[in-house]
């Protein structure tokens, strides 16, 4: 298999050119990626220091790495450029461009400054993860009049990964709660969730992958099987469609 | 302020792009934007509804709207760019050179299937996301052999966040631990913390942006004084020195 040396860089924290490169290359399956990523590079000084470390794996390998950057500033940017790499500049390719289109400059900061905004956003932010991790799985319900959104369903239809998502991208209060099979055979929701019917979500699942997902852990039980899964899954959209609940 | 509408496109969850997006977006402050995103796009049908949606806007603003997108295939893409936008193909823009380097054509598939593997790999991230939660701020400290890290420090310092993003993004399983001003002016570390070693990594912060997001919620206490910010990540940092901990 043809191997591959990868940089990914970053002026913050990485993540996005993270998930960008490594979508663009799983493109590639015939190739053996060895990727690294280095963040927070904002200064020409860990710039030329990274350059050097290009350029050793270019000498190494006698073919020049990938390397995909997001970096704001254009000394930074200009510099890391000097390596014998490939380039990927997710940042550089469409600043120029839509300065054109915009009619104005860019201000090239980079990300925000740690000042009072940032500070309430991140607090914010930690607060909704901390909602959600108090209130997962039918926890807590007394704080449900702080919550914005609840998320209702059967057991492994995602509510939980549904809900830390929602707190942490979006500083949403999001509490979620387990149908049990009880609850889905009545006739109405519960009481402590139709005192809040407005803030209701219903979350769905397709019956095949929940069997897949319940399987991976509970194989053999009534539990995992697939008319367990079909019908846990219909009497939940029943329940949702009477009640009048998005999902 | 000047206007400018912006289509946020995707294939898949359009987290990536999203993030992109909002990163070049920033750059220009004195631009109000008002951006949609439109996930799962994975259909010529899909696309052709979008074109309609962009036009609309573009026939509306009198100006054509922005459009950042990922977008694996091929007639999905070639469809959305019929439309009155100005485009920015994070996919497209690097697929083909990253061809023209490795020698090889792109798979262009989106995401990868729903097979085996993708479950295995699903239940773990939930199982690591579970173990988190479980373990969040000192608790479950029954359940710190099953951990791959301990994260400890002290209050405030990020240890909530860092445990629920590598778990989710690693699928490692990562407990938390809160350094008690008891602990902190112990000699040695807590037993509990010492009988899992290995497994310890030290969280710090910067005392000023300490007072900062302690002062956010707890304003004028002893708690929130600068004194106490610089004197606790003081005592942790040496704690850490003086066990070898990473931090």
């Amino acid at each position: 298999m043809n191997n591959r040396h990868a940089f990914i860089i970053s002026d913050r924290t990485g993540i996005t050119v993270e998930a960008l490169a490594s979508s663009l290359m799983s493109q590639f399956p015939s190739i053996d990626f060895k990727s690294e990523t280095f963040m927070f590079i904002d200064s020409v000084d860990k710039a030329v220091k990274l350059v050097d470390k290009i350029n050793v794996i270019y000498e190494l390998m006698a073919e020049r790495p990938l390397v995909y950057m997001t970096v704001v500033n254009d000394d930074v940017r200009d510099t890391l450029m000097q390596a014998n790499g490939v380039f990927y500049d997710l940042f550089g390719t469409f600043i120029e461009p839509m300065e054109r289109v915009l009619g104005v400059k860019s201000s090239h900061k980079v990300g925000k400054s740690h000042g009072v905004s940032d500070i309430k956003e991140y607090t914010s932010r930690i607060s909704a993860m901390q909602f959600a991790l108090t209130t997962d799985d039918g926890m807590a319900l007394g704080h449900y009049h702080d919550a914005d959104v609840i998320v209702i369903g059967i057991s492994r239809s995602g509510k939980t990964p549904t809900s830390v998502y929602l707190s942490l991208h979006y500083s949403l209060f999001v509490a979620n709660y387990p149908l049990t099979s009880d609850e889905l055979k009545a006739k109405t929701l519960p009481q402590v969730l139709l005192d809040h019917k407005d803030k209701l979500f219903g979350l769905t699942i397709d019956p095949m992958r929940l069997l897949q997902i319940r399987q991976e852990r509970y194989k053999g039980e009534s539990y995992s099987s697939i008319k367990t899964c079909q019908m846990e899954v219909a009497q939940a959209e029943a329940q949702f469609r009477a009640a009048k609940i998005p999902f």
